[in-house]
């Protein structure tokens, strides 16, 4: 395998069935946002599931090691990215289970058909132009910020791929709360179960995880927080669990 | 005093200015939520204050001990309430702060003049007519269930009655939340600022506070957690301060 990395890149270990993922240093690595997503997705047997902006595959590549989902798309429009992600699905083989498809969010309903999948995820670009410093490098900024696709876009597309009582699920920064539910209400994606992430728990949260289901009644479950650290550089046993250490 | 008591009426202390408020145990008793409220809202000098639903005055009364508001309204629909609200008034020399005005919610934005108000607080019935069970007592369910008005009667009244950049404060329970969220956005009381409160540290909330600001840009604080118990049977240092003791 050491031969298939390019200058750059290394292969990390994921803790799930032995699977490890490519990623390059001076490029955007996946966070503990995409770890916390794959453990509040919900994916039965047999679902087949998108993930809209994959990056190199995080999401995909977790949920087949801890669901028994029949097939993952991960879509992801830089091509450096998608080609780490192939890279990776190759490797671990995982061919049967996850395709990586190179494509733009925005034109995500026209690229698979209307109401066919059960289940989207999706860990956007969190800032929008006029929040936060906009990353130098190109790369970086686009997994960072909304410069190819806006929240709209992502919640848009997730309506129109996912079939009625098909499930959403988002990550995202608390400041936008109110944006988010307001739009996600306005797409028929009603917001059913949501969780705060606290770095400690004296202090705000700075993720929040949501579950929504196409077409459902409105009644939301919050539920109780997720505690990222029990003291300074020492995580919380929900955390080691949800990395599967 | 205890002349001016009604058979069933009691006479509570509010640990506040010495101010004490008559309740009748047979009736709606205030309860945490009503305290939370007035401790999580932010009233500035000379600002005119209306409290939407105020039962007996709970919150004008402990917003007229803990700020320098200028005068604050209490708008109640149950003769038996606000009349028990004005005698509480009276033993606690607030006439001059506090007005008790018997209306309906739904007509408030006839009773008062439009974008008048710097402050509206709420603390409204929470349960619809499919959620839990209707107290058989009519003062009771009133004050619980959406019999004499909706979620909506209360933003949609409270969006025109506050002036731009005036401040709606609603205690509710966190399975509203997105509806609460989303029709918040949809009347241009932006939500600003958000506080769960959780009866433990480890279990769901049972509360949400909620602090919104017309005609603001979209952007909201998720603060940190409000727990009521240390442990079973002992608050936490948070919620005595915020009770006064």
């Amino acid at each position: 395998m050491k031969n298939n990395l390019r200058p750059g890149e290394r292969l990390d270990e994921l803790h799930r069935n032995g699977y490890k993922i490519i990623q390059n240093e001076n490029k955007f690595c996946f966070g503990m946002d995409a770890v916390l997503l794959s453990g509040f997705a919900n994916v039965k047997e047999e679902e087949i599931v998108l993930d809209m902006g994959t990056g190199t595959g995080i999401v995909p590549i977790l949920l087949a090691g801890k669901t028994k989902g029949k097939h993952f798309i991960g879509l992801e429009i830089q091509s450096a990215s998608a080609d780490m992600a192939r890279r990776s699905v190759i490797y671990n083989h995982l061919e049967e289970r996850i395709s990586i498809v190179e494509g733009d969010i925005k034109e995500a309903g026209t690229l698979f058909k209307p109401a066919s999948f059960d289940v989207i995820t999706s860990n956007p670009p969190y800032m929008t132009g006029s929040h936060g410093l906009v990353n130098p490098d190109m790369e970086k900024a686009i997994a960072r910020h909304e410069i190819c696709c806006t929240l709209e876009d992502v919640i848009s597309q997730a309506a129109r791929l996912l079939r009625v009582g098909g499930r959403f699920y988002l990550v995202h920064r608390p400041f936008r709360l109110a944006e988010i539910i307001h739009m996600l209400v306005e797409y028929k994606l009603e917001p059913k179960r949501i969780k705060f992430v606290h770095p400690f728990v004296d202090k705000e949260p700075n993720m929040v995880l949501i579950e929504s289901v196409r077409g459902a009644k409105s009644r939301i479950t919050v539920e109780k927080p997720l505690i990222v650290y029990q003291k300074q550089g020492v995580y919380t046993d929900e955390i080691y669990d949800i990395y599967g250490y």
